[in-house]
């Protein structure tokens, strides 16, 4: 079986690993431009106190959760072992809007049908600032020991690396166009070029509906911008500490190499408009700063713009397109995308390979209304 | 009436500024993307010793070229003197290639009728240097006074501003759809959002393409990427520098600040791949260093990247489109963009408000095979 | 008469340049790091509201703003016009500090023996926002006429040019050590050459100090860090703005390009830290856009760092070394560099070329204590 | 016994480490410039093929290649798990210049006493582009086993991280001054602050000498500019492939991330003159790309400046100052600081807690003439 997959974010990139993994022909066509929201996503893969309770949602997100351990060894047999996947827990903390109880109690009903959670504890302020020392002084905390963070760009490289060792082809050309008529699809356009296949999985993030709109097809999905800033601690090893998670939409994370990554804005509305914006760095800032004022005089070493394809309804778009042979849609992920992108694309690989994916896709129709 | 410009590169930035001028009600759409030509064109203007005969290509460059001046004084009454514009001549060398006296021949040949062109005066190896220090030592040419140089970041910034002084909006959407039917055009749609107006000027260069296809129309355009460098030449005053024009499709020119620009490559078939490579970087400095090695203690200070719009045959895509309502096409200036731009801009107000523009635009037909 | 100027700074730039201009033989010596103060000065040219009480730092700085004019003009006419200075005004807001009374009866005071401060004038919130749009609506404001704006990376490379124009060398080498005795300083060694000369003006900043210790003296100068951001608004032509002064050390300016400035933090004990932090940059964010919200959707484009050399008294240290001959200082501008920058760079240079400048020198003794 | 280390680069950072570990009480100081030897190191570490001869600075090379594995293990230990070091072994050509027989004789004398160069084979042209795909096709080449590589930044942070987390203290402020007496060193100065210790251990690099003139000390150290650049082969796995060498000081090296290192220029008389030129970046290149023609297509990705601490012999500068109690020296690694730096930490660590090292550093006399 031919697949084109267009587009390398984290979904993509997964779903051409999967498809070649099951003996697929596979080629993948992206521009590699600026803004794609896997470059930018935080990588925090603690969906058990998330306060979003669609449960359509939930099962996609504590379904990659769990499955993050499996593929990060299937990766590295395959070669690849450095994804900055690492299960060093979160801190959710209350900071200015309390709600701490409920975020334990949401999170507990959760955790047992999801073992790979761990544990939960409450800790004292200074118990949490021993993990993640520029925490403020007075502020008590929720551990929860499953919480894993992921460095998003080294995991679509590695997982593109891989589907390419594994024989798929890359291309760095921008789709313009799919080819084909409105009920069938077989292949794509890159400017002058045309590439064809048996399926196209569309996992083009926001940049997808105006491919889909010459088919008369009116993909849901918006792009959010997310600015999100990375600071360094020369000198401090801050490889274990946990995700910090505080009741917002901001958040904290570290990775091995003194770095601390704070975001991130959601900017509905923005367009493609991709730039820093003074009011999102100060928003990033102060929220960051407000809850681990520790953070200070750590240097801003470097500061990220990613559009999150956003669906109207917070759940992804997944799934073939009814009416249209031979086109698979993956998008949607939101702020969600480096949880729930690897599982999604095996999803979507298992759907093209075999028909069917291990869970129903119909909640996830893509043309969804 | 109102006119939507799709692109505010030079070319939609001129025709812009023409159109409110002339009492139109102009909504510009831009997401500013990198990659633009505009920004990374070299900003020479010296149509007459092009190599190019086509006359209808050389009827809009001298245009070009002729109309500059009075350009710059009208923008300086808007309040905009800052183009990086000078007359500064220009030197042209033989390099390794020879070709000095069919170059002379052609040039002299155009002046007649082009006063602009000033004077043309041939140079021994030790006056070439004087006006061009970093030149080799044993390099005759000649001297053409009439040549000027621009910055094309600054006029198309400087058209902008002029432009919304004057009453235009700006938007920094990206466009990814007309809206009308395949007769009539009536706006455009950016995401979920629509603009209307009595005509749309596609002015969005190498990414046009893609926006007529679902009319079924074909623009013949595609990408072709330069890379270009940019040194400087810490306590040295270059601004009186000359253009520096090898026989070849490299060159050298000087802004005020010290800086010395070196490009740059013709890379068909690059797509949208912004990047540079160490093979394009490689053949811009050997080509620059080769002619001129006094820059090779410069400072290597930036490096930009465009994609200049191709059309097939050289000769720019300008004019309405037969059979298509309310649509007007500006595209395909390659590599002379800052030379026939801002005049391509004018021509196509004028069409678009007097229904006809002082020459004829049928050499362009934007949809000619 | 031979002088080596350590340091291209606007001071040393201005002292190369006067130095020239009166037949001096002028060698400069400047390894240009990052991290320079005049690189990250904000180009406010606005003596007379200053809050600073000292008779002897008001002498100099409003010496400083009364002779730009000329300055610009002498340097037109050795070929360099792009300073980015302008006389654009200023407006003097409360922002939460109250105090507008006590800074319009200061600067009254002062303006009687300053006719080059233009006139003082109150404004309705309506009016000072039609001059600084983004400025917040509920704010009244002073209109001071005769402020000015100017680019420092731009004023010291134009000195700096004129001066090797009119002869002057330059050398991109750290000065590592005086040449001499401690009663005669010959020269410099920079490394492993030395450069010799009648007399050494050491303008070399922060980085001042240590190269005086070996000759037992203790220059009292510390860097004083700077962050400061700059801000981009497209479309919108900026350049007649007038500077924002807020009652705090904090404000704004604008530049041609559709450029705003904001700054800057004034972090004493910093070290030469060259680097930003996630604390310093939060700090500019709030108070910029506390005072003109409407900056909020800008671009942060850029962002510098600049380590002032502070003096112990917020007097400058300028005039020659008591007990050393040859050996002449100029240092201690603090946050006021581009304003006194200049003139004191012409007041040295009279002092070496005439044996005493325009004013007297005594009050900035470089080794008061 | 309490030591103050100047300078946190692979030297200073690994005596920083062995002297905690060994129980001293370290404070590091070092302002993190630009331009560190370090940080724009190559990082091969394959001392068998080299034709230096120089028997003393051979067995500092080979020793500390040697070392690399027991040091990699012991810093797992401490939790720094991330060097970027890896045992990929080397290819060794001939390039333009003939040379292989002799360097196949230097190496095979060499190995007999070191096994841990692994082994050495010749290669068929297309045995040696199997392991290094960009090679030019008709390339021979030798294969050796043993050499590693490493990346700089990473080993130098991991470094200094352990010796934190050992109880090191880190301030990042410019030393300006030692104080004491020419007889003995008790500390250091770093502006207006003093910091005291048993012991001072000079690893400043380039910067080192103006530090040691006010002491009447000429250390023979000075700075050699080294360009180097970094490819990337997007979807290639590239960690595997070995370290090229070509004949001449150039060379290319690979990383885990699709990233490919080519350098580097050794530009003696360059000061701290910290910039990319053109001529530098066009040598870099010309040589890469002559090489290894397959890279013409890489993403010119990050371009980096390191001033390497020349002797004037070759061999580093080692060990106590004759004649001055407290004060070590640690320079003078030249183009070897990555396969010596952390071996000469360890030394000079031995020679200050128990007053000598492993192996004699007599011949490495750091004011020897």
């Amino acid at each position: 079986m031919r697949v084109i997959v267009v587009g390398a974010g984290v979904l993509g990139a997964s779903a051409a690993y999967h498809l070649t993994a099951g003996g697929a022909e596979v080629t993948i066509l992206d521009p590699m431009l600026e803004g794609r929201a896997t470059a930018a996503g935080a990588g925090i893969v603690c969906p058990w106190r998330s306060a979003v309770s669609d449960a359509d949602w939930y099962r996609l997100a504590s379904g990659g959760a769990r499955d993050y351990p499996a593929l990060a060894a299937q990766l590295a047999e395959d070669g690849e072992a450095e994804l900055g996947y690492r299960r060093v827990g979160a801190l959710i903390v209350a900071g200015e809007d309390g709600g701490l109880p409920e975020a334990e109690a949401r999170t507990r009903a959760r955790m047992e049908a999801a073992p790979e959670a761990g544990t939960l504890h409450r800790l004292s302020p200074d118990e949490a600032r021993r993990l993640f020392p520029p925490l403020r002084p007075d502020e008590p905390a929720l551990h929860l020991s499953g919480a894993a963070r992921v460095d998003g760009r080294l995991l679509a490289a590695a997982l593109l690396r891989a589907a390419i060792r594994r024989g798929a082809e890359l291309h760095r050309d921008a789709v313009t166009g799919l080819v084909g008529t409105v009920s069938r699809v077989q292949g794509v356009r890159a400017g002058r070029r045309e590439f064809h296949a048996d399926a196209v999985l569309l996992a083009a993030g926001a940049w997808a509906p105006p491919l889909l709109a010459p088919l008369g097809l009116d993909l849901a999905v918006v792009p959010q911008r997310g600015q999100i800033l990375h600071l360094l601690l020369p000198g401090m090893q801050t490889r274990d500490w946990p995700v910090l998670l505080p009741m917002s939409s901001h958040y904290l994370l570290a990775f091995d190499d003194s770095r601390v990554v704070v975001g991130a804005t959601r900017e509905a509305g923005s367009g493609f408009d991709h730039r820093l914006t003074a009011g999102g760095v100060l928003q990033v800032l102060q929220q960051a700063l407000g809850i681990a004022p520790g953070l200070a005089s750590a240097t801003l070493h470097e500061m990220r713009i990613g559009m999150r394809p956003m669906s109207p309804d917070l759940k992804p778009l997944l799934g073939p397109v009814a009416g249209v042979d031979g086109l698979v849609i993956g998008n949607g992920l939101g702020a969600s995308g480096l949880t729930i992108g690897p599982y999604a694309g095996r999803l979507l690989a298992q759907r093209l390979l075999k028909g069917e994916a291990e869970i129903s896709l119909a909640p996830y129709d893509p043309l969804r209304r």
